[in-house]
């Protein structure tokens, strides 16, 4: 049984505990709230398991701009981490920051396992290896979009505000921003102040007034993958890759599926900081290779 | 430069060239007939690189059912081979023969290496970590089915023949064989011979006399691959991979990019025969992993 840990309980945190409930080649080890010290978890000693190795994988699920910290110092101390890092500009820097503290203390730090970046960024190198000329567009949503949500939150006026994406085509998105206003506040001043942000400059953005955020809160989320492309000299190859899907849940999911990979990777004596695309899908998966490659292949 | 060899020149063959002369990190190292005797394979001085290392990786674009002979004999020269080994059913098997002759001689069989099997069954594996509780169903085509074409063919009465199979949903599939009759036959004792054919027999069946199969001809195929799981214990979790594609172009693309993760397993110590599920996507592009991982994550 791998044994494995939550850092963080969200929504993201209280989708992966299911997950790991549900594999059957694994147990729940802990679960800590990511504003506990990190020492108790490190020193961490599982009422389940109660054995000398307590914990082989910790899942941050933390929020995306604390799990560096988070996943530095655990991989010091020898223990595996997953998280879904997901500010994409970042990915690399935070691979090579990790990736020597892994490979000096022999563990595996699998990071931005969600679904994108995540699973989505594997089906990307998988056409990409199937058509390498091409254009791949990645259309997201509809669903929230929580770095917008935030921004709009964060505009003067506004008491609570939710940003939903919705795909146009080719990569281009709407943006429909649901806010409730503070008392006294202009509609027309805080309308404005959205639009001239940075996160709503660039695109077509609607703002909304609402009696209540709340209201319409839905995890719901999804995506639109496109290719066409050239597989050696023929064009108008075409892929298409759609999922809507619960969106803590798919990360949860995914997270609890590479800590697998991370346990077997280590186990192998492959150590170091990966992102999805660097992993074997055969070792997120539950059950013996042979029985997979039967199933699956 | 990886110097890739061709053994076998038929619609995959030509496609593999196209996509090896489009690579920017490889080079043609031959291309052989797949009656040429294997002495002249395995010798072969290549006269585009003229050193020490003739070939890196051969294709093994002959029929499926030469496959495993092959493969065996290059692999016990130590030279890594790529195949599109399509019998489903005997997969594990090939598998399990090449693997230990792979280790012994410090090589790479990349096995079964086209669409289906191949990146569909990347695909069925993402989707698997996924959303582990669930069904996937592969609805194959529209696109000729080379196996039923075969048994078609080999009716009597039966000149030529060409089977389509149409996808009805559900891994349902619709049989549309075309069959040029032989002088004098009789196209009702034909058409119930082959609908009593066990290729024919469990699906739906249509069997229609043309003039000329040939004028029909088209590698077009395509594939719908859905899943419909559970994340957790979050059900309802949707996804879909479409494609509509030139057959063999994509074969022999997806061949030539798994010649790429062959050498680089080899490069690193691993050894083996392995499916398509147990490479790291990363391993079938060109460049560098830190272009990549920016690019595609």
């Amino acid at each position: 049984m791998i044994k494995v840990a939550i850092l963080g309980y969200g929504n993201i945190g209280r989708a992966a505990e299911e997950a790991i409930k549900a594999a059957p080649d694994m147990q729940l080890a802990g679960i800590f709230h990511h504003n506990d010290c990190l020492d108790k978890l490190t020193n961490y000693q599982s009422p389940i398991t109660n054995d000398e190795r307590p914990v082989d994988v910790v899942l941050l699920c933390t929020p995306t701009r604390e799990v560096p910290k988070f996943a530095a110092v655990l991989a010091a101390k020898g223990i595996c981490t997953v998280d879904s890092f997901d500010i994409h500009g970042q990915i690399s820097t935070l691979r090579a920051q990790l990736n020597p503290v892994c490979e000096a203390n022999k563990t595996v730090s699998i990071i931005s396992a969600g679904w994108d970046p995540g699973s989505d960024s594997v089906v990307r190198a998988l056409l990409m290896a199937m058509a390498p000329k091409g254009i791949t567009y990645t259309n997201f949503g509809p669903g929230r979009s929580m770095g917008h949500s935030v921004a709009a939150k964060a505009i003067k006026g506004v008491k609570n505000a939710l940003s939903m994406t919705i795909p146009l085509g080719t990569g281009v998105h709407r943006r429909m921003v649901y806010i409730e206003l503070e008392e006294g506040a202009d509609f027309k001043t805080v309308e404005a102040a959205i639009l001239a942000d940075d996160y709503f400059a660039h695109d077509e953005t609607h703002v909304i007034p609402v009696e209540s955020v709340d209201a319409l809160n839905n995890v719901a989320h999804g995506v639109n993958l496109v290719r066409s492309g050239v597989s050696g000299e023929t064009h108008n190859q075409r892929f298409e890759f759609n999922m809507t899907i619960n969106n803590p849940a798919l990360t949860g999911q995914v997270m609890v599926s590479c800590a697998r990979a991370a346990f077997r990777m280590r186990q192998h004596g492959e150590y170091g900081a990966k992102t999805m695309i660097e992993l074997r899908p055969i070792d997120l998966l539950p059950g013996t290779n042979e029985e997979n490659i039967k199933a699956l292949v």
